[in-house]
């Protein structure tokens, strides 16, 4: 085996496949779960081939997963093999093209080639036999004798934090929510084992009407393991048995995929630092295959979710790997039936994540290789545009947009505000792709359509965009998601910001939003309005309030208003609610980008700006992860330090009621005694004295 | 359990599964030989449902082929079942909606519900959760214990009619072309039995040149029954072994779908009788899951092939559950990446095959569940045209037509020829369904392109078309290809017809057609132009021939000049040829509806035409089988007589040099010594005397 050589396979299929699986692990009281949407399956007969010169005939060392066969250019009979795992083939010399069809109805077609010179590392291409050769993928599965199956998960054994003895058994408690199996060690006798999981200890001890239970049937006399069969998400799990059964200890498996923490965020407020790390423990739970939006619930792979967390995932672990498999799931294959999860606005945060992901990596082979995808699903919601070039939601779509009272008929100006945004996107993405074409298309139509939401929904005497139009009829509400996307995606002028500003998002009149979802683009909206203080205070308060109800990671939901014998209710059932989605981990986002004030501004941070606000805090420090290394950030009233990654130019920006000093690069002063650096110089700490 | 119940499934997934799974049984000399092109696979999660009122709770009894969950209403809590393969569930009084989950990854998701008025049978609907849902599928699965899975044969235990001992074991003969497993009986000992598959006695005999071969490895001391694993195609098997292993007997366990074999033909001529029978058994091997080329090779579906075999099928076992499954395993599922079997034509001919199916079924309730699907065929199709509005092969198709020499560049009359047929059917197949707008595109593509194809390639001089046209320039060779398409599509007119006749189909010097595949057209093409005559002595000479080779059935392709040392021998193989080719089996048609003469005129039978042309033959009878019953026929030199099907009204039409007598109805006087009578008595036998 070479180094050089890895399993290969049809781009896309190792996700499509994978998030089939996946998706169908929820359980609830031990029924399926199914998505709501449709689940794609990989293609079960492909063909790889690869050009190649020999001077000399060369042995080539084989395994494919499946069956297969192998053909030399246009000869028809199969050349020779032994049906070992791992076999070899002779390759005649010359200049000729192997092709190698591989099938599985199982697993996806995979293929390993060592030798010859032409591992299967590179140059080979593959075609799902449907007119189109593409270059064929691998992700990490460089071992011969490990094909792409199961997903490489991490593990670690855990031991509870406390046990209580109940009347019926006991609570055992692992300190915090956690997601794995559960081993009884030394068991011996038989019967039955119930395990009711709680992700919080009123669940655990709530019985059949946890959402979630097992029950072990153990039949052994001999001293053994006994592992729970699936993966649970959980803190608390009440144990009991009516049986002869006795184990000497119960551990938990943790399963995670193992990821640097690579962002970093402490101060003197040792509550946001608390906010932090729990939003980072929140976020790793749900990153795993793909970017969940909880693991207990839904256990499914959401757009809008996802959207989310990859941008926290970019302030914090910086695990890329996860997006894209994530953005290739999410898409599924041809042809599009249907909005993404079935929700026309997640449709949307797709473009939106495709642009993120490019923002903050610069990797434009992904975006290249998903082009196609984009364009065949902005033709479908091309495709369902209303004679306005508006899209309203059909009978079968989900308008989501938020979990609060709306009018959801109709053209919401929230959606087509990310219509225009993805508009854009796909445009930007013409340009980088030279695909002149689809770049006018596509901004013309961006363009004509953000003149009309203007035209039809902003409201110039109340300084505020409308909900939207249903049946003719504007709807006059004004709900806080429009301005929070205008402003978002910076398409409103200073005198739009300020009235939306005073008007909407800060006026406690308007509707307030309940969701860590959409509290996420709220604070975001603020922080870009200049209220990086006010959006502290708010996280100290909003997340600060889970953390005072017990929370060890971040809802789903959270009314500050509930009392607390009614937080854990959602959909009518008393459990149902997750106490650790993805979304939740929100402030390490706010703070990345706002606090430390670190953004790209060019894609893949090649052009970037750090703006860090100390505000109330006394001091701060803290480190924002980027595809060129860390940049590290100190900040307290006599000194910012900041040291940079290893390339890319970045711009410092900051206030300073003094004149500043810089130990490198000359200092231009702005307005409001605000002052700029550019940072030049790579893997670099700069150092400025305030106030002098 | 009632006995409405039945398996239901998502329409069209038991098909497309089942032909990803039959599709790669093929293999070649233990290799496997996937198709060349895309397989499909059915979906793994749909949602069944059932609105339905009850006055008293009740149960519903309940299997899924799948993991599953139902469902009341918006009730996001699941209606608890037993985990039994059949379970039953507790359903409220009122008005409710029943939603079932099924998820199966190795076997389509399918469901069974018998009792509460709601069995499974009729009222259900399902979705792949792609935003639409329609009625669910079935097909002959009645029974709750047996799910949609293998599909089911039958069988028959056949002795060899002959055994010969050779000195590396022994040559047993089935006497003649079959299908299926072998088994050992009373096997001892220890070792391998090899067996060398021959289609002939001299591929059996070729040793590891034999197309396909197994080995038994037999272990056990016991007498008992070893069966091989995989079904083969065969007639002579050559059985060695090396080791120390005895069986007591060899037999064949022939696998076949059953078929009444309600057409028939018999004359006075035996060799014709033989060929027609020979026929039967060719297209009774090729007729299973779907109607396959060949079960030795390729052993998978073609749609050219297919749209003969269908035609052949509606003389003698008029099988539709074939024509149906087959069809729809074809179109495969969305998006539409390249052409059936990657052949143009092949494409092409699927449009013809619906009208064909439609024409002899007026089973208009399969069109219309296939419209969508070939409405977006025909769009794939309008996409590929060029500026003049034709069809050329894009890189990554295959331009099929024939095996024969010829330039497959451009735009080929033949293709063209097809392309118009297949928009006048789309356009006949709207009319049918109401849909005006489509109706009204397609047909005036279709009168268009019919205009465009006479300017472009007919020559009036020549009296023929033209080849087609290549980089901009005429390719004026003459093949016989696109007059038997105008012939049989009805585009020409006396002239026309009678200049191809001459100047083309008879011409001795214009390229010969060698295979059964085009001959079947060619075939027709003379009887349609009233050479039924040199037709009936072209299928003694050339069906003839196989039969002097040893033929049991008939063959792929067969050009009688040849040595028989080269008769198996294609693609450089020896022994590739298949000698079980559906396409083989023409004799039946072209006797049926040009000798019996029966046609339908309007779908499905309503209207029909007897046309007897007794010719050279003494004496001939036989049936031709309907939706509506057969229809029978004798004819001799002085009788006509025909039995009529039990509803729909035909028109015999026949010659006599005396004025005859018919026992019923009118006779009235055509031109030529022809006369017409209505059969319009159903289960009527009309007896006409001749000459008198």
């Amino acid at each position: 085996m070479t180094e050089h050589s890895q399993w290969i396979w049809y781009p896309g299929d190792y996700e499509i496949w994978l998030h089939q699986k996946a998706s169908v692990l929820r359980q609830y009281r031990g029924y399926i779960c199914p998505p709501s949407w449709r689940l794609d399956a990989a293609y079960t007969s492909v063909k790889f081939r690869r050009k190649y010169e020999l001077a000399e005939p060369a042995e080539l060392i084989l395994s494919a997963q499946g069956d297969f066969v192998a053909l030399l250019d246009s000869d028809m009979t199969p050349i020779p093999y032994k049906r070992n795992p791992v076999t070899s083939i002779r390759l005649p010399a010359g200049e000729h093209t192997l092709s190698i069809n591989v099938y599985n109805d199982r697993e996806i077609p995979a293929l390993y080639a060592a030798g010859a010179g032409i591992d299967s590392g590179n140059g080979w291409e593959v075609t799902a036999l449907n007119g189109s050769w593409l270059p064929a993928a691998h992700w990490n599965f460089d071992e011969i004798e490990h094909p792409p199956q199961a997903f490489p998960f991490s593990y670690k054994e855990c031991d509870p934090v406390s046990a209580e003895q109940r009347d019926e058994g006991e609570l055992i408690d692992f300190g915090r929510e956690t997601f794995g199996y559960v081993e009884f060690h030394d068991v011996k006798g038989n019967g039955g084992i119930q395990l009711y999981y709680g992700e919080s200890r009123e669940e655990a001890l709530a019985g059949q009407l946890a959402e979630t239970f097992d029950v072990l049937d153990v039949d052994g006399s001999v001293a053994q393991v006994w592992r729970t069969p699936v993966t649970r998400a959980f803190r608390y799990i009440h144990i009991k048995t009516n049986d002869d059964v006795e184990w000497g200890s119960v551990k938990h498996l943790y399963e995670f995929l193992p990821m640097d923490q690579r962002g970093s965020f402490r101060s003197s407020d040792g509550r946001l630092n608390d906010i932090w790390e729990l939003s980072a423990h929140t976020l790793q739970l749900s990153m795993r295959e793909f970017l969940y939006d909880g693991m207990k619930r839904d256990r499914w792979v959401w757009s809008g979710d996802a959207n989310l967390g990859f941008l926290i995932n970019n302030y914090v672990f910086f695990e890329q790997d996860v997006t894209k498999r994530t953005l290739i799931a999410l898409r599924g294959k041809n042809p599009v039936d249907i909005h993404i999860n079935t929700i026309m606005d997640y449709t949307f945060y797709w473009f939106l994540s495709c642009y993120d992901y490019y923002l903050y990596t610069g990797d434009l082979t992904f975006i290249r290789s998903n082009y196609a995808n984009m364009l065949s699903l902005m033709e479908f919601c091309l495709n369902r545009r209303n004679d306005k070039g508006m899209m309203e939601g059909y009978p079968e779509d989900w308008v989501f947009v938020d979990w609060a009272p709306m009018e959801r008929r109709g053209a919401l100006t929230a959606e087509q505000l990310l219509l225009c945004r993805s508009m854009e996107t796909v445009a930007y993405f013409a340009r980088e792709l030279e695909d002149d074409r689809n770049e006018r298309k596509f901004a013309a139509l961006a363009g004509e359509l953000r003149e009309r939401i203007f035209q039809s929904f902003w409201d110039e005497e109340r300084g505020a965009f409308l909900h939207g139009v249903w049946n003719e009829e504007l709807q006059r509400d004004i709900l806080k998601y429009p301005s929070m996307f205008g402003v978002r995606f910076g398409y409103l002028n200073a005198a739009q910001r300020e009235a939306v500003k005073t008007g909407v998002l800060m006026n406690e009149s308007v509707q307030k939003i309940i969701t860590p979802f959409m509290r996420f683009f709220e604070l975001e909206a603020l922080c870009e309005l200049g209220e990086e203080e006010h959006v502290l205070s708010e996280i100290r308060n909003y997340w600060g309030g889970m953390i005072d109800l017990g929370a060890t990671s971040f809802w789903e939901e959270y009314d500050p208003n509930l009392p607390p014998e009614l937080q854990y209710d959602m959909y009518g059932d008393k459990y149902r609610k997750s106490l650790a989605h993805a979304w939740g981990a929100a402030p390490i986002y706010l703070i990345g980008k706002y606090i430390l004030g670190v953004q790209p501004v060019e894609a893949g941070y090649s052009r970037y700006t750090v703006e860090p606000k100390q505000g109330v805090l006394e001091w701060m420090e803290g480190k924002v992860p980027t595809p060129r290394g860390d940049i590290a950030i100190y900040m307290d009233s006599d000194r910012i330090v900041v040291t940079t990654c290893s390339s890319g130019v970045g711009t410092l920006v900051f206030g300073s009621e003094g004149m500043p000093e810089a130990s490198e690069g000359k200092l231009t002063p702005l307005e409001d005694n605000r002052y700029e650096l550019l940072l030049e110089k790579p893997d670099y700490t700069y150092e400025i004295k305030l106030n002098h």
